[in-house]
């Protein structure tokens, strides 16, 4: 089997469910640690800063730096950077996105942005989204965080930030740029902030859909872990097979 | 030239045109009071109230009456009643469909609705998104006043209902069942509320896709008005054509 150098996990459905730890992921994890492998989180979450995320992890008994978490408010600061430099943007979301955008040098501005980025924003206003939409309509650039139309809370599935991202494009007729898997820049700002290569980088998670559509577009090497979203037995649905299909990450190594 | 018992106009566009009113169709409505006609007029706006809506006419100096208005929010509270009897029903919106719900015997409650309904509500907040669309989910009929996804205001196009009605349908998978125009329940509640029958409507608009459209799926004779959304000159990219195309109605009669 193969040695890879950079661990790159999926949070939700693979390292824990909601607030309980996966102990599989967990325990594969401390493998990881002891042998020095690069352990990395990749998560489309845009509300939680870094910090915040990493505290949610070390409460779960997971070891984990802020600077191994990618988040997708994170890799949308830095692909605004790539593309743009730091450029006044309108912002639609939480803390976790306000922090990126801020933390790259990007400026909030309420009026005549160069770009309008939507997060998930529990405080939504009929006021924020008829600003961004007009600012859209006007020619700033438009990225969303992710495109999950709904995630998973105690009472249901409740709108998710590409149900809002959605609103806007029906709104303006424009498409938004997505930086959260099944799109890949989160995997490349991991990379380029830490100076990965593809061959030694491998991503794990449980939503095929997202995790491995990404990794695959990434052109990485993939895990399957049967903890989530997608079945082992529904993966023959799809296309293009991860490289590992396991029940749990305690399969790994012994398949 | 046929004579038509029952004039139904289109508001913005066609009476008028934000705040001002386009005199060759104010002049022709008072022609058609003076000779007995019916003048209703027919709005995707479920804001306002029929109360509302007959001072916003008459303060622009057109004749109007509450029961000559009919607003896609009146014809959704007539669809829930001849549909399901009275019910408790979840609502997003203004005034308008509050007013125009409770008059019809539904009863708007927070928990456990039998009929989710969406009307443009400039107050929105994210946990009504979330209670409509977990409602939905958990099986609630599913309705929208109207579908129009932007709608112009001084500042340029900003989002209409049809954009939440469509968030909601991104976050649950399902579609809504529309009420405004194109589709028919306003000119059908109308006929219902008058005794009207379809040999004597004729529906007048500007917009093809929405007013036009109504009145062919309806099966009543169309004016198309060149004083709004769709030209005179466009209207050769559409199939069926209205009965009547006309630069204003000061053509009436004239053609």
């Amino acid at each position: 089997m193969k040695e890879y150098r950079a661990w790159c996990f999926d949070l939700d459905g693979t390292v824990y469910r909601g607030d309980v730890p996966i102990p599989e992921t967990v325990r594969f994890i401390r493998s990881l640690r002891e042998k020095g492998a690069g352990v990395f989180f990749v998560t489309n979450n845009s509300a939680l800063t870094p910090e915040r995320q990493a505290e949610k992890l070390m409460g779960m008994g997971i070891t984990a730096a802020p600077e191994e978490i990618m988040t997708s408010s994170v890799a949308t600061a830095d692909h605004l950077l790539k593309n743009h430099g730091t450029i006044p943007v309108y912002m639609i979301g939480e803390e976790g996105l306000r922090s990126a955008l801020t933390s790259a040098g990007h400026r909030i501005v309420r009026e005549a942005p160069d770009a309008v980025v939507v997060g998930i924003d529990r405080e939504i206003t009929y006021g924020k989204l008829a600003d961004a939409s007009l600012a859209v309509s006007a020619g700033s650039a438009f990225v969303a965080t992710n495109s999950d139309k709904a995630y998973p809370t105690e009472r249901g599935l409740v709108p998710g930030n590409g149900a809002f991202a959605g609103l806007i494009e029906l709104a303006t007729g424009v498409s938004p740029f997505y930086i959260g898997k099944p799109s890949v820049p989160m995997l490349e700002a991991l990379a380029d902030r830490h100076g990965l290569e593809k061959e030694e980088m491998i991503m794990v998670g449980d939503n095929y859909e997202t995790d491995i559509v990404a990794g695959i577009r990434y052109g990485i090497d993939t895990v399957h872990v049967d903890t989530g979203v997608t079945r082992t037995s529904a993966l023959s649905n799809y296309g293009e097979q991860p490289t590992y299909a396991l029940k749990t990450l305690d399969g790994w190594g012994a398949n």
